[in-house]
């Protein structure tokens, strides 16, 4: 089981204060203190509360809590998009903590229009979310000052600038993409194309282009124009990208894509073009999402924190909105997958 | 309802600081100091407005513009789960076609859960959205009062039940996976298993297996209890119950699944113990999904119409927001997609 495994519960009765006491060995009375006062329990105490309320996915009525703390107990979530569940594990994790907290998560998607995010973020400001989740750092000004000019908390998730005013909850997508070029590279490949994402207005895509390029100029690799490709996170657009590398002079022997989405594409035009992968042509991923292993073969990837992004996203907010105490960025690792779709080059 | 319900709290219009301050027959000066520094207003008074502004609804800081017209130019919608993108085309499609209106959709995910649907329904109507839109009938009787007690405009995907009092836009999903069972009964195939996902309180995942069986029943083939099984959506839940269901006795020729994910999970199960597909096992999916073709060999499935379903639920729901005119339950079609993951029945 990986940490991203998901325990369903499909318990049907609705959990009860009393389940979380009985569950946690407290009263009550300590459960409503150890939620509406943590400051005024014990640590230990709040802990097996929070576990308790956590397992049994209690949540408490609605009503005077918010309304007292001038909450509305909702936090908004504004993601690229929900093709390809390339989001839905971490939002998944951070819609579980902010459950077990009594906090509604609305999410929306800007198909990577930085124009309609700016537009969802005003929107959920208007709808008086206590907080906001966001993906990327790479924004226009003005919607960090829309952000900024309400004083609401904000997180963001999937990057980890190095210099950047904001709260970031991410990792370091140069350094796990040029993790890949380096494993590519050992394996013996020289002729080695690059299927990004689109580039602009996302910094992911960049910085995982930038890692790559690193390695390969690096290792005396010389990159062709040709070989450096980008398009939409699509399978369709994958499979294209593959095709037409695969058509051209020079062949690649690997190709590095920006997500598994267009891995498993460019998979699919490799089959459709009859070529054997492993055995004639690497593939690489990136994210570690449930498509990269319901493929064949299974694709080398870089394994993306989801969950522990999103529940930290969760878990810093909350903090954020409850106590007022901004918190300190993270940057979690990330781990290379090694499976069937990365092999050594053959004599050819 | 009695004759002396106070009509401001059935009204569609957005309750306002005035609603509460009548209803709690004290000045709008009150409640403002009510809900902005409690400490400053007696108990007794803190609590009538309390109670005032639970019953209206009643939510601060919205912006002048929409409390001109009435409305927030918000729709939400609750979707089981984001995993496997299951739902996303259809909430994209449902998106663009209120971004065009200049309308922003906000998600909520229940995880398949009745009573974090309900909450999540009164976190919605609490933030002021326009309309609802909603997957599947079946759910408890106290979230469809939620919603008429508020008048707010509601549609359901997904799903065409015969006898329902609400807007349906969907598709019937008993003569859908009918359609399959018969094509895998035509195929020759006798020893017939099914992985559905969980039943209960899902009208879809019954109508599939009601579909199936029927089909089954008609052309005289036993269904062993053993080869009727459920689990919850993942990849790992449908490897897992293939692994089950091909090393029992009596090993299926064919297995039917409840969706997508479930068949690609049982095509990785039939790959883990060396079981050729199509060749000694046949497989069909639900959905159509990417995931359908991203797999090898690409799963016979049933193409559900999500752009369809979540263009028509926006044009529906909008035209009910803005003219006040309650539209037609609309049933489309489906189309049985035959691919290479279904065949036929060999001698062995």
């Amino acid at each position: 089981m990986t940490e991203d495994s998901n325990p369903i519960t499909y318990s049907r009765r609705f959990p009860t204060i009393e389940d979380v006491a009985r569950l946690a060995g407290v009263s009550t009375a300590t459960v409503s203190r150890s939620l509406n006062s943590p400051a005024r329990v014990r640590e230990a105490t709040r802990q097996a509360v929070e576990a308790a309320v956590k397992e049994l996915g209690y949540t408490p009525n609605f009503g005077g809590q918010a309304l007292a703390s001038n909450r509305t107990n909702t936090v908004g979530a504004i993601i690229p998009t929900m093709e390809n569940a390339i989001f839905a594990r971490a939002i998944q994790a951070l819609q579980e903590t902010l459950a077990a907290r009594n906090v509604t998560l609305l999410v929306a998607t800007s198909q990577y229009s930085p124009a309609r995010e700016e537009d969802q973020i005003r929107t959920l400001l208007a709808r008086g979310v206590d907080g906001v989740v966001l993906i990327g750092s790479e924004r226009p000004a003005s919607a960090y000052e829309l952000l900024d000019a309400r004083g609401v908390p904000f997180v963001i998730l999937w990057s980890a600038p190095a210099n950047t005013p904001h709260v970031t909850i991410g990792f370091d997508n140069a350094s796990a993409a040029a993790g890949v070029a380096l494993r590519v590279v050992e394996m013996g490949h020289r002729r080695i194309a690059v299927i990004s994402g689109i580039t602009r207005d996302n910094d992911r895509a960049q910085a995982r282009v930038a890692g790559i390029v690193a390695v390969l100029e690096n290792a005396g690799i010389p990159i062709h124009p040709a070989y450096l490709t980008e398009c939409p996170y699509s399978l369709n657009d994958g499979e294209a990208a593959a095709i037409r590398l695969l058509t051209g002079t020079d062949r690649p022997t690997a190709i590095i894509c920006g997500n598994d989405v267009l891995a498993a594409g460019a998979l699919r035009g490799a089959r459709i073009l009859g070529i054997d992968v492993p055995g004639e042509l690497s593939i690489t991923g990136f994210d570690d999402i449930e498509l990269a292993t319901a493929v064949y073969p299974p694709l080398a990837t870089v394994r993306v924190p989801h969950r522990r992004m999103g529940a930290a996203a969760g878990d810093c907010l909350m903090r954020w909105i409850v106590e007022g105490k901004r918190p300190e960025s993270i940057t979690l690792p990330t781990e290379f997958m090694d499976r069937e779709s990365l092999g050594k080059l053959r004599n050819t």
